[in-house]
């Protein structure tokens, strides 16, 4: 049955990025500090990983169908250059199509009414995997909208200081999260999950 | 040779206390879910907590010599009632020596002077044992000052959407962090120790 998972690198302090888009270097250390390669659908960017944080990585990759992402996260990464990074298909929530992209191809797809529609357009694409949710703004909003079942933790040992928060200041809450129900330690990542309390 | 250490349970957002001094039901559910008592110096508060917690806190309990907390936290305690409920002295950064209390007893010291000062005399009192930070203003200004060594994350499985964060904006940082050095799983918390990067 299809999961909606949350997951980012966060900071000690709750950060996914520092200020003014700052700490990625630090944020995302544990993709390359390992000896296990993980090609991704880049060929010049294969993850390297220790063995704990590949074990977790291929599970995530195995278990999701789809992404959901937020425009901020698609415009800093140009959509991945049109296909996701992990090979996987996402769905980008936006007012309205960037200039050049096409509305929808077979790696993503725009949908422009409004996050619960986001999310059933990757439902449709994910089939019996899950989908993941990326980016704070979207989390926070499916999480109000009580449309997350599990949410993933990349706890990595840096304080940012500032910067964009994983979750945003909620309307309601607070919001009970059962677990962690699985635990993994990598090298500079300690990848946690828990199941959100309905 | 002392420590400067700096503690909280602290929720999945990183907050110390939800919206209006709301959550603490969920941020300290570990203190009382488990069937390993620990008496206090209050004898009507003892702590129920689970074997891992209890080895935890023990720990805490025996290398502590003394806390540092802000007015805030001695404001919404009433100081413990002179003597702190584990028995530590404690000195209190503020202002000013607020009204009915001593300057300075067996048990607790105001100090006026500044954060450095409130450290010193806090080192004067644990001798060989850790100085202990609480609350959230002061430990960002110690670790913005150099003055952190450890970091105590009691990571409780709550998203409270809003409050006082555990590390606030910084001037400064990133600050980079070892470890975990230490990672306890309890009853619906996760001692995270860490260590800070010189």
């Amino acid at each position: 049955m299809t999961k909606i998972t949350a997951g980012a690198s966060v900071s000690i302090d709750g950060y996914i990025s520092g200020p003014d888009e700052s700490g990625f270097e630090h944020l995302f250390a544990w993709y390359g500090n390992g000896d296990i390669t993980i090609e991704t659908a880049d060929p010049d960017l294969p993850l390297n990983v220790t063995e704990p944080s590949a074990a977790h990585i291929r599970a995530m990759i195995d278990d999701t169908g789809c992404f959901v992402v937020g425009r901020h996260l698609f415009d800093i990464t140009n959509g991945w250059g049109g296909k996701h990074t992990l090979g996987i298909p996402y769905v980008v929530l936006t007012h309205s199509v960037p200039d050049g992209w096409e509305r929808s191809t077979e790696w993503y797809e725009f949908v422009t009414t409004g996050l619960e529609d986001a999310i059933a357009a990757a439902r449709r694409r994910a089939g019996d995997k899950n989908v993941g949710l990326n980016g704070g703004t979207i989390v926070s909003q499916a999480l109000e909208a009580g449309l997350v079942d599990e949410i993933d933790v990349d706890l990595v040992p840096v304080i940012l200081g500032g910067g964009r928060p994983f979750f945003r200041p909620l309307e309601h809450g607070p919001y009970l999260l059962e677990g962690p129900i699985s635990s993994v330690q990598g090298n500079r990542v300690t990848h946690l999950r828990y199941r959100v309390r309905k």
